[in-house]
């Protein structure tokens, strides 16, 4: 096991109407909000109108930005900075999901940053200091932007999607009441859950076999995406289901799977190509490239990776030969995919080879230290592969 | 599963050598600290002159306490609150395994509280206000105390074994250090792991079917102490061992397991009596009850609790009879803890049953929340079938 810092302060409020804390928090934080908010689907279950009442109540001025697209552009962060520099904002509150709070930490980090080149603190040119607090309500299970440390945007005119991570940015508390991803339609549920598979296989796929309680952890975070993705697809209502898909989405990225092994980001890295250059949507990308990732890799010495995940997240047979476990695990994650109406060819979305140069070039930097080490041409290979 | 709140902001500093970040986060919350320790192992590691050394470079003044028992005693917390309040102390540094961490927290929840009933703190009839913070160096792992909010003292006198549990006591920060770890006896190493899985299995045997992450996390953690119980005991200087019992003993019981379902401690409150009259090795009294415990509340209608167990934890074979699956798994955990040399009676700790009646009723209140639900009857019962 390598050594690691971990340092995950976020407080978790879980729970059916536990919006009630909305105030307290935060008022503990700062005094006048910005609220952040998408394409308005939290109007329609009147979570909007909750929020608002709460603020008022607790005499909190806010301003508000809606209107934050999925794969969140530059030019909402930069609206973001704007209002709160013209306003004195001091608290962010982004309602929704990664997009939105994505879009609400980088606003955070923006504010008091001293220099108008927003898209610069994405990219890292622009250091980030100061950041104001953030204060989430979650409404979709995916990203698990809401309780760690990153922000992914993107520039439609560069077709970049990048974005820095700093322990500033992390909520300070996420409220997450799973009845609000009732709503959720089957697409994005699917998406939400291909997301955080990735999110965990991507960090469970390393070479260090001492992290073993990490990768039991890993496993215990796939069972749960596993066990309970197709129920929420199926019954939307159903509250474990969405509770569990909701937990398990943020244990799936705050951190703690990855202290202690080498981490590198290989399809996020190959996914946010994807999206930079055909605005897909992300999990559908992810969906597409896991299976054909994981085949990409399998090697007659890194099998037994693929044993563990295969015995232990997928209950398959240990008796079997190595190969074959492999084999069918990668089966089983293709096939779950599918079950729940996901891509599984990039043509099905709209991709075809023109851009795969540009997109792999870019991607394949930085993997070097992957699970199987990767450049440009595998990822090249990868998309081929994915058509 | 159950609304929550979780929140552990406890920042952990994992690995070798991570002690040289120790004067940096001392600073950050105090300029005067005092360093508490017990019978004088951290002196024969040479980790005493390491930290001496680091408190002098970074100009910490510092008091020390040593010489805390196992089982503190609520003298030794008298005396640090003494020398806290005589000597202007803002900082506890207990370097020392859960004795010794629990010693400190309560010596950091007295200082300031105003009273000189410093037992009233542990009973709660003193309320717990400011508490100084805590900076902790883990040199066994067992109790979990470096990332809780708990700390349990013994009066003699009185035979009390109890303790109040309080967000302010949980540590600021923790330096985890597996080497520290090489020269734990192997009756510590045992007594620890079985602490260990007891922390698990007290909450993990829970009637919440819906908190499926939380068992699934639990499960992980039992693995690990099983994978590595034996080894750690065999193998004392093998690094990856120690450090996934260490890391394993922190998420045994910091609160993310017990999230989301009830929770109610019951072999920890039948065992504290047995150390409050006896003053025996708190895991080695676990070893003795947890399978007893385990038997004793086995029924048709919850044998599904010990087949995921005996499943997902033992590798039994799913196919077989669920009472079968059950008691397999019982028994797997029991010859666990005796290829430690664990104690299985309570005969061989010194323990007839001359105090089963008073200890019985102090153990019985509160269990009626338990997996099985249980009054003094039933931990006398229990007691008995340990002789």
């Amino acid at each position: 096991m390598q050594n690691f810092m971990y340092h995950i302060p976020t407080k978790v409020l879980f729970g059916r109407g536990e919006i009630r804390k909305l105030g307290g928090e935060i008022k503990a934080y700062g005094s006048k909000a910005l609220l952040v908010y998408g394409g308005g689907s939290i109007k329609k279950i009147g979570l909007y109108d909750t929020i608002v009442n709460i603020l008022n109540e607790n005499e909190i001025p806010f301003m508000e930005l809606g209107g934050v697209d999925p794969n969140p552009r530059i030019t909402s962060v930069e609206e973001g900075v704007k209002i709160c520099r013209e306003k004195d904002i001091d608290v962010i509150l982004p309602v929704g999901g990664g997009s939105v709070i994505d879009c609400g930490k980088l606003i955070a980090a923006g504010t008091r940053s001293g220099s108008d080149d927003i898209w610069g603190i994405v990219t890292g040119k622009v250091p980030i200091r100061e950041v104001l607090p953030v204060i989430t309500v979650l409404t979709l299970a995916a990203a698990g932007s809401e309780m760690d440390t990153s922000a992914i945007i993107s520039n439609m005119e560069t077709h970049e999607k990048t974005g820095p991570s700093n322990p500033g940015m992390r909520p300070k508390a996420a409220i997450m009441d799973p009845e609000y991803t009732f709503t959720v339609s089957k697409r994005q549920t699917a998406a939400g859950t291909a997301d955080m598979i990735s999110h965990v296989l991507e960090v469970y796929f390393n070479n260090n076999r001492g992290a073993y309680l990490q990768s039991r952890f890993a496993e215990a975070v796939l069972k749960t995406c596993v066990e309970y993705g197709h129920r929420a697809y199926n019954t939307p209502n159903d509250y474990e289901a969405r509770a569990n898909l909701m937990w398990a989405g943020s244990w799936a990225i705050n951190g703690l799977l990855s202290k202690g092994a080498p981490v590198s980001w290989s399809c996020h890295a190959m996914e946010h190509e994807l999206s930079a250059y055909y605005d897909i949507v992300h999990g559908e990308g992810l969906a597409i490239l896991v299976p054909h990732w994981l085949r990409h890799m399998l090697k007659e010495e890194n099998v037994w990776k693929y044993v563990e995940y295969g015995v232990n997240v997928w209950g398959i047979d240990p008796s079997l030969p190595e190969m074959e476990i492999a084999n069918k695990a990668i089966e089983a994650t293709a096939d779950y995919f599918k079950a729940m109406n996901l891509p599984s060819a990039l043509r099905e979305v709209g991709i075809d080879e023109s851009k795969f140069d540009i997109m792999a070039e870019r991607a394949g930097k930085g993997l070097e230290k992957a699970f199987v080490a990767m450049d440009a041409g595998d990822v090249k290979e990868i998309y081929r592969k994915s058509l």
